[in-house]
Formats: C-alpha cells, structure tokens, sequence
C-alpha cells in the first residue's frame, strides 16, 4: 500500500509518497511542483498536470491524498488554487487512483496532534515518523503529512475491521 | 477564425462554435457536455476534459474564449467551478489553442447591449445574430454569446487596427 500525499498550490504543489516499512512507514520520494512564474495560467496547470502525471507514474502508489481547499484563503486565491486542484484530480484520476481529502487541520491532528500545528512542527513530526535524514522542505513535508494522515486513518480503519472480525 | 466558445459548469458546460459567414458569423457547432450527476467528482472532471478535448478536436476552432468566474456565486459553487474550468482551461492548452476570457457581464453587453439583460433576451440575440434556425438552449446559447463577444471584439480590433495603417 503506497500512499501519495499532494499539498496542492497553484505556485508551488509539495508531494510525497509513503509506505510501510516493518511497523512503521518509509518515504518512497518527495519534491515539488513549481512552474515558471513568468507562464500564463493555463501553461501553469499544464505543468502542474503533466508533471503531476509523471511523478504518479514513476511513484505507482495504490492511492492519493489530498489536502482539500482551505476557507481561510481569499477568493482569488481559492479559485486559484481550485483551477490546480482540478488538474490535480483529473491526473490521479486518469491513473485510476482512488483519491481522499483531508482539510489542513485534520492533517496537523493527524502528525502533530492539535489542528492549529504550526508548519515547523509538521516538519519535525513528519521527519520522525518516517525517520528521514533531514527535514523535508515544507510544501514536501505537507504532503507527506496528508500521506501520513491517510496512513494513520488507514491504520485505524484496519483495526476496527480485526475488532469487527473478532 | 474559428471562435469556440465555453460557457464552463460543474453540473452542465455549454460550448458553441461560429466561423464568419459573408459578413456574419455562422453556427459551426453548439451542445452541451452533461456528467452523469451519480458520478463523483474527480470522474465529472475527467468527463469535462475528455469530452471538451473531443468537442475541439472536432471542431478545430482557432481560439478558445471561456466566460470568467462570476463573483456573485457561493464560495462552493465557485470553488466546484474553478475545478472545472481548471481541467476546460488544460484541454484548450494542450491543442495549442489560445485562450480568451470576458466576464458574464460584458457577453451580456456585447450580446445584447447591456450587461444586465436576462437569459432569454441572450438566446434571441444569439438566434438572431447567428441567423439559427431555432432559439439554443440556455447552456449552448451562453456559449455563442461567449464566442460573439470575442468575435465583435476580434472585429473592433481589426477595424481599429485598419484606422492605424491609414
């Protein structure tokens, strides 16, 4: 089970991919997405979905996981980001990946604990819990972190079908 | 100069394209591209793009032009909305076509000659401006008006342009 967490943004999209190792669970690679800023907006989301496309193909996970929008953000930033997103689904979708969302607090409940987490603390949390050399860069380590909430939610979900097998 | 137009929704898309036709322009195709509402969301995006990328294809236009996102609609309609015109805006891009937007309200304007009139007084003006045989449907209809916008607007352009070289 590999799991492909993407931390959209219509500037810079983190990803990262997850999967177990032994009780735990390892990083398969991690990175970002970031077109020129000198390109016009649909040249954007073409990058963002070709190259969205490739690092699928190359990463094979078994599913996607995405931070869904977050209503805090001003209108022009929110569509912004929802044109990204939208090219974001189609990608995973045309690999026929099963796609969840998790809203950024869940994500800091889920690494950190407590869902006002501030961005350095899901990089700490998210470079012990797959016990990386170093601190992934924070669009990365978002997207490992919605990997890891998924992982986590997976984990518990997986739990509670052993109790109800009992 | 094939003119496509793109009146984008996540529920219902309407797309028409015109051609000149002596000194008018003329119907080359209109439609609408429908989702299966039972689809989730991430497969109505596929949909959208797949059948969009067919529509042009097809239609072979020269520029795409896409009404802009209305500021007047909830934050949810808005965003599912900025989804779709994300994977509309990519699947104009990816055939090489340029792309052009005009809000709802200069359509209206160059349409029917107000940037407030209604929707029925849109269709007329399209059946009358394109000399169609019957009145187009609503999705459709907005579409053309889309399409003749730009067209009057590509026809300024050049008659400004003819004044220049005098």
């Amino acid at each position: 089970m590999r799991i492909f967490g993407i931390d959209p943004g219509s500037v810079r999209t983190g990803y990262g991919c997850i999967e177990p190792s032994g009780s735990r669970w390892a990083l398969v690679c991690s990175g970002a997405i970031v077109p020129s800023p000198r390109s016009a907006f649909p040249e954007k989301l073409q990058v963002l979905y070709l190259e969205l496309a490739e690092r699928l193909a190359d990463a094979r996970p078994d599913c996607v996981a995405i931070e869904s929008l977050f209503h805090g953000l001003n209108t022009r930033s929110a569509l912004a980001l929802a044109h990204a997103r939208g090219v974001m689904l189609l990608a995973a979708t045309q690999q026929g990946l099963p796609i969840v969302e998790y809203a950024p607090a869940e994500v800091k409940r889920a690494v950190v604990g407590f869902g006002r987490a501030e961005k350095p603390q899901v990089q700490q949390m998210v470079k012990a819990l797959l016990n990386l050399p170093e601190i992934a860069r924070e669009d990365a380590a978002d997207a490992l972190g919605v990997a890891i909430c998924h992982a986590h939610s997976r984990t518990l979900q997986q739990a509670l079908s052993r109790t109800g097998q009992r």
